[in-house]
Order: C-alpha cells, then sequence, then structure tokens
C-alpha cells in the first residue's frame, strides 16, 4: 500500500528542512520506504478535506490505504514500529528509545517553540527585546542537561533510534538562534545526524519543493 | 516485579494533581497494575543519583526489574502497551489513540505550558498583564480545533484510551484559568475523565501525600 504524506505546498522557511515532513521523510529513507507527497496550500490546511486528516490543521498527515494518522511523533513511531532501521530489538532498549522521543516532543522542544513563538508572533511586541534572554536562559537549561546526559556518546542510548532522529530534529530548530553552538557536544550530534545518507535525501526532498517555488 | 514510580515529596500544587505522577498513576490505575511511589525533594532531583534515572531532573520516573524510564509519555505508552485497558485491539485504533497522545503533548501541551510559565516565572515582569491575553489566545485556538473534532463524542476516538488520559490530563492543567469553561464540550470531556473510578484513585493516592505534608 502506497504512503502519501503531506508538506507544504510552501514551506515557511524557504527549504531550510524545518517544517515538520522533513522528520517523517527522514524517518521513511532511514527505513528504506518509498512515499508519495501531497502538497497543501495554507488555504486548504484549514479546509474541512484537509482537518478531516489533521483536526489542527498542520502538516505532516500520513496516510495509507485506511489509515490515517497526523502528529509527527506518531507518525515516525508508527514507521518506526513496523520497519526495521529505526528501534532497537531489547525491548527495554525500545522503550528507552521511545522514551527520547516523548522528551524530545515535549521536554526540550516546547521551550524551543517559545523561542520561535517570541521571534515570529512577538518580535514586534514592546517587550521582545527585554523578554528574549529569559527565553533563551530556559532552553540553555534544558540543553545544559542533555548535553550532560549525551556526554562524549554519538547517540542518546546506544545506536541511533527514532529517540535520536527526533532530537535532532528538534534541535535543528535551534541552529539560526547560535544558541545550539553554545553546547558543542550538542551541535555535534547534530551535525551527525544531518550527516547520515537518509537525512541528506529527506532534506534534498524537501528542498527540491521549495526551492522550484521560491 | 515491582513497579516503582517516583513523585515529588511535596508538589508544587499542594495536591491539585497536576504534577505528571498523576498521569503515570492514572495509567496504572486503569489497567489495574499495583506500584510503589518513592518522593524525592526539589534537591534530591537534581542529584546525581536522580540525574541518573531523569536526565532533565523531573519526576516521574518509572522503573521495574532492569527497565528505568522517564518522560511521562513513555511511560503511559509503555504501561499501554504491555497491559489491557487502555489501548484498543484493532491495529490502525491503537495507532490512532497513540497519535492523540503525542497531540496532547506536543500540539496541546506547549501552548498551556507557556502560560504557566508567564503566570510563574514571567507574572512580575513589566510586560506580563498585556502579554496574557495573547498567550491565552494561542491556548483558544487549539481548544476550538479540538472542541471541533471531538463534536458531541464521549472520547476523541472510540473508546477511552491513553490518548483521552492524557489529553484529559494536559486539559486540567487549565482549570484554574477559567479558559477550559470558554468550551463547554471540552469541560465535559475533562469531567468524564475525572469521573473514572480509575483517575479517582489516581488522584486520591496523590492528595494523600500532600496532604499529610501541608
Amino acid at each position: 500500500m502506497a504512503i502519501i504524506i503531506t508538506a507544504f505546498e510552501r514551506s515557511p522557511d524557504g527549504g531550510k528542512g524545518l517544517a515538520r515532513d522533513t522528520r517523517v521523510r527522514w524517518a521513511l529513507e532511514e527505513v528504506g520506504q518509498p512515499y508519495e507527497v501531497r502538497l497543501v496550500s495554507f488555504r486548504a490546511m484549514k479546509e474541512p478535506a484537509h482537518l478531516g486528516i489533521h483536526p489542527f490543521g498542520q502538516i505532516p498527515t500520513y496516510e495509507e490505504g485506511d489509515l490515517a494518522l497526523f502528529e509527527t511523533g506518531a507518525i515516525v513511531l508508527h514507521i518506526a514500529e513496523r520497519h526495521v532501521g529505526l528501534l532497537p530489538d531489547d525491548a527495554n532498549a525500545r522503550a528507552r528509545a521511545i522514551t527520547w522521543m516523548f522528551a524530545a516532543l515535549n521536554t526540550v522542544e516546547p521551550p524551543i517553540l517559545e523561542l520561535v513563538t517570541a521571534k515570529f508572533l512577538e518580535g514586534d511586541k514592546p517587550w521582545s527585546k527585554k523578554r528574549l534572554p529569559l527565553v533563551q536562559d530556559r532552553i540553555r537549561n534544558r540543553l545544559g542537561q542533555l548535553s550532560a546526559r549525551l556526554g562524549d556518546a554519538d547517540w542518546l542510548d546506544g545506536a541511533f533510534s527514532a529517540g535520536d532522529l527526533m532530537m535532532v530534529s528538534v534541535l535543528l530548530r535551534l541552529r539560526s538562534s547560535g544558541i545550539l553552538d553554545e553546547f558543542p557536544k550538542l551541535a555535534g550530534y547534530v551535525a551527525r545526524g544531518e550527516a547520515r545518507p537518509a537525512y541528506k535525501r529527506a532534506f534534498a526532498a524537501q528542498l527540491a519543493i521549495n526551492a522550484g517555488m521560491s
């Protein structure tokens, strides 16, 4: 059965790979599953046809036969559970890899989303300049803890897993802020993720769409 | 093998059930698994012994024999996958229930966490009063979409699942703000969650600890 995902017709980041479809593309590339992409405009994302699949009117979605999913984390976990390459065989190691997926999405990403909000939705507010350092420090606090745990290891828990895929994807959102470079171990970790052939293919695929339109 | 979770020695909410151990207690009660609780002080949470289990120095954690997990979402999923009661049997329905867990934690909770931050970490800042309505409106936007999807159904996708457990738990954080009551369908949904015997037992167990200390 063909896998169909959705992506922005034109990504807000212009093809830097930060739209969440890149995370799903990366997962599919790691496990060697082909997929088709349906592009969605900002207007179409808020219309009933798309809201029927994604109640929050976002991308990506995942369709495979009768199954329709939304939420990047759920889609990546679904892919990881059904194909070899993103989760270890050992049950305990598998549970720990899934733990890192949740840590990426619910512990590390929220303060990073606050920074995105502070810049893009509140960048013109009178408090913006004074408030930004507080937001950045909350991110630094989390990154310090993450860096301490990673130490000198290549990946968070043994071999590369869906947990690393998600954590690297979340950290990539920080690159333009310069904060990532304050944590050399994490900057190296992200670079290792980006160097994976599967990531490169995923990045190139989303860039091709956005470059063709800019 | 005994299941041991961690909880605050003294919860910041004084026993309102908003500390994340309540989510894990609720899951364990739904599937009928007994558990032990190890209480952790704020100081001990930041010490090496606890950081070895939870790299971000938070609660809850989950220990069972050789396995040690952190992240509420991962713990609840682990429980739901290993015991009957929190996930449907059908594979597609199961994937959709897990999707709602991720939606609760990565789409609905982040703007709610922003509100918590705005009140408790930035409540004394000069911008606090003017900024609060923006933060609240971002929550209202998500709740409007969630309410539209829920409609008149009891639960998000068929029978009660781990997805509902997580969504109700996330929405409970909003009660004191009054925002939840602006969405009667969601307020009813949360009330249905709270009315479950398993939730009541979980709530009572965390309250007993905090009431004994206050």
